[in-house]
C-alpha cells in the first residue's frame, strides 16, 4: 500500500528543503534549437534535460497535460515517459490535468492518470458527484488531488470573485465542496488527499482560504512568471511553514537567455535552486 | 477554409432528419463478450461496431476522452482512428473532453484536440482568457465549442444552482460569459461557434437559459439513460425546432441486453434509430 501523498510529499521536502515544483509546460517555439524540429523528439529530449536540472532542487515536477496532448497519442506517450523517468529519479509528479466530468467519467480520469501520477488536478464545476471518483481513486492509490479553487489568471475573477447572496464568494463555495468532499480522507499528516489550487497573485483570497481550508494541501500556481510575490506566497502556508507546494514554470524551464545557449540546462538547473531558495527563504 | 460548424450541423441534421448524437462512452466491463478481453483491441472494434450502427441515425458522434484516456497513450490512439473513420463516414465528431486551463494551455488543447475533432467541450471556470484561445483557434479552423453551463448530474447544483448577490445563479453567471465571449463569432446560421452544454434533466432551466443565450447552439446530454424527458428536449430548441444537439450515450450505445448478444449492433443500431423518431417527434 502506497502511503498518503501528502505523507511522501512532507518527506521529500525535508530532503529537498523546500516545497517548490517545477511545472514542465514545453511550448515548441521556445525549446532550445539544439534540440531538433521534430515536436515529438524535441519535446521528449527537453523534457529530458529539465528533470535532470531540477531534480537536486524540487521534490516534485509537474506536467502540463495540455502541451503533451497538443500532439496527440504521440504527445501522450512522451507525458508517459517522463512520468516514468520522473519516478525513477525520485520525483513526485502532479499531473496538471484539471479534469472534470460526472461519475463515470470522472472514474475513467482518475483510473488512467493516477495510475502514472502521484497527484492530479481537477474541476469542481460539475459538484460533489464528479469529484467522488477521483476521491475513489486517489484513496485506493494513495494519491493526491487538487481541485480548482482559486486561479492566479487575470480572468479567473470574472467567475470566481463573483458575490453570493450568502456573502460568500463563488470560490469560496468551491472551497466548501472541496473541505466537505476531502473530510473523510485525512492522513497522518493532518491534510486530506483532496487538495485545492489557489493561485499565487491573489495574496488576500490566500489568506481568507487558507483559514476556511485548514486540512488542504495548496497547490500554488503563478510564481515568477506569472507575478507571484513573496508576501503572496507566504499567505498560502500555515504558521508552521507547511500546507502549500510553490510552482514555477516558466521563469525556471525558460531560464536560458536564448534558445541557441548550448548551456540551457545550467540555466534551468540555477532557476530552479533560486526558486528552491526563494521559497526556503520566505518560509524562513 | 472550412465552413463553420453550425452551418454543418444543420446540414448534416437535414440529411439525418434529427438534431441528434450518440455519446460514444465505452466501457470495458460493458462490452460484448465476443470482443475479448484485451482493453484496447476490444474498445476499438467495439467503437468501429457502434459507428457502423448509428451512421444513418445520427449526424454527429461525441466520444468521451476520459473513456480513451484510461488506456494511456494507446486509448488515446484508439481515440484518434475512431475519430478519423467517424470522418470518413461522413459523421461530425464532437470531443467531450471538458478540457479548461489558462491561455498558453488553452491555446495547445485546443490545437491538439480541434485538429482531431470538429467540436470540443471545454469548462470556462477560469474565465474568459482561458475561454479565449478555444474560440480563437475554433475560429481559425471552423471549429464549434461547447461550454459547460448546466450539466445533468445531481451534484451539480451544488454550485451551478447558487445564487449570487445580484439575483443571477452561478449558472446564469456562466451563460452571461459565453455570450459575451462567443458573440464575435456568429456565423450565417446565426448562431456563435461558442454554444453550450445544456442538461435535458433541467426543463426549467432549460428555458431560461435558452433566452438568455439566443444565439447559443446547445449541447444536451442526459437523455435516456440520465432521465432527460420530451418536455425537458424541448426547452432547449427555439421554437423553429432549431438550437439543439440532443446526445443519448448509455441508452443507445448499451442498448444490447446482455453482453453475449451475438447481435448487439442490431440493438445498438435500433436504439439510435428510436432516438432519431423520438427527437424528431418532438420538435413536429
Amino acid at each position: 500500500m502506497t502511503k498518503p501523498f501528502a505523507d511522501r510529499w512532507f518527506a521529500a521536502v525535508e530532503k529537498k528543503r523546500a516545497p517548490v515544483c517545477v511545472g514542465i509546460d514545453p511550448v515548441l517555439e521556445r525549446l532550445p534549437t539544439s534540440l531538433g524540429d521534430d515536436p515529438i523528439e524535441a519535446i521528449d529530449a527537453y523534457c529530458r534535460g529539465v528533470l535532470e536540472a531540477v531534480v537536486d532542487h524540487v521534490p516534485a515536477v509537474k506536467p502540463q497535460l495540455a502541451c503533451f496532448e497538443r500532439y496527440g497519442s504521440g504527445g501522450y506517450a512522451i507525458y508517459e515517459r517522463i512520468v516514468r523517468q520522473a519516478h525513477a529519479m525520485g520525483l513526485l509528479v502532479i499531473a496538471d490535468a484539471k479534469r472534470g466530468d460526472i461519475g463515470t467519467s470522472s472514474a475513467h480520469y482518475a483510473a488512467g492518470l493516477l495510475r502514472d501520477a502521484d497527484a492530479l488536478t481537477i474541476n469542481t464545476y460539475l459538484g460533489a458527484d464528479g469529484i467522488q471518483p477521483f476521491v475513489d481513486e486517489a484513496a485506493a492509490q494513495g494519491a493526491g488531488l487538487f481541485a480548482l479553487v482559486r486561479t492566479s489568471n487575470p480572468g479567473g475573477d470574472a467567475l470566481q470573485r463573483l458575490r453570493l447572496a450568502d456573502g460568500r464568494a463563488v470560490a469560496d463555495a468551491v472551497a466548501d465542496i472541496v473541505v466537505e468532499s476531502g473530510a473523510g480522507h485525512v492522513g497522518a499528516s493532518g491534510y486530506s488527499l483532496l487538495g485545492a489550487v489557489v493561485g499565487a497573485t491573489q495574496s488576500a483570497d490566500a489568506i481568507a482560504l487558507r483559514k476556511r481550508m485548514p486540512q488542504q494541501l495548496f497547490l500554488v500556481p503563478g510564481y515568477g512568471a506569472q507575478g507571484g510575490t513573496a508576501e503572496d506566497v507566504r499567505a498560502c502556508f500555515h504558521p508552521d511553514g507547511r500546507g502549500a507546494i510553490i510552482t514555477a514554470s516558466r521563469s525556471v524551464i525558460y531560464a536560458y537567455a536564448n534558445r541557441d545557449d548550448p548551456d540551457w540546462t545550467d540555466a534551468v538547473a540555477m532557476a530552479a535552486a533560486k526558486l528552491n531558495e526563494e521559497v526556503a527563504g520566505v518560509l524562513r
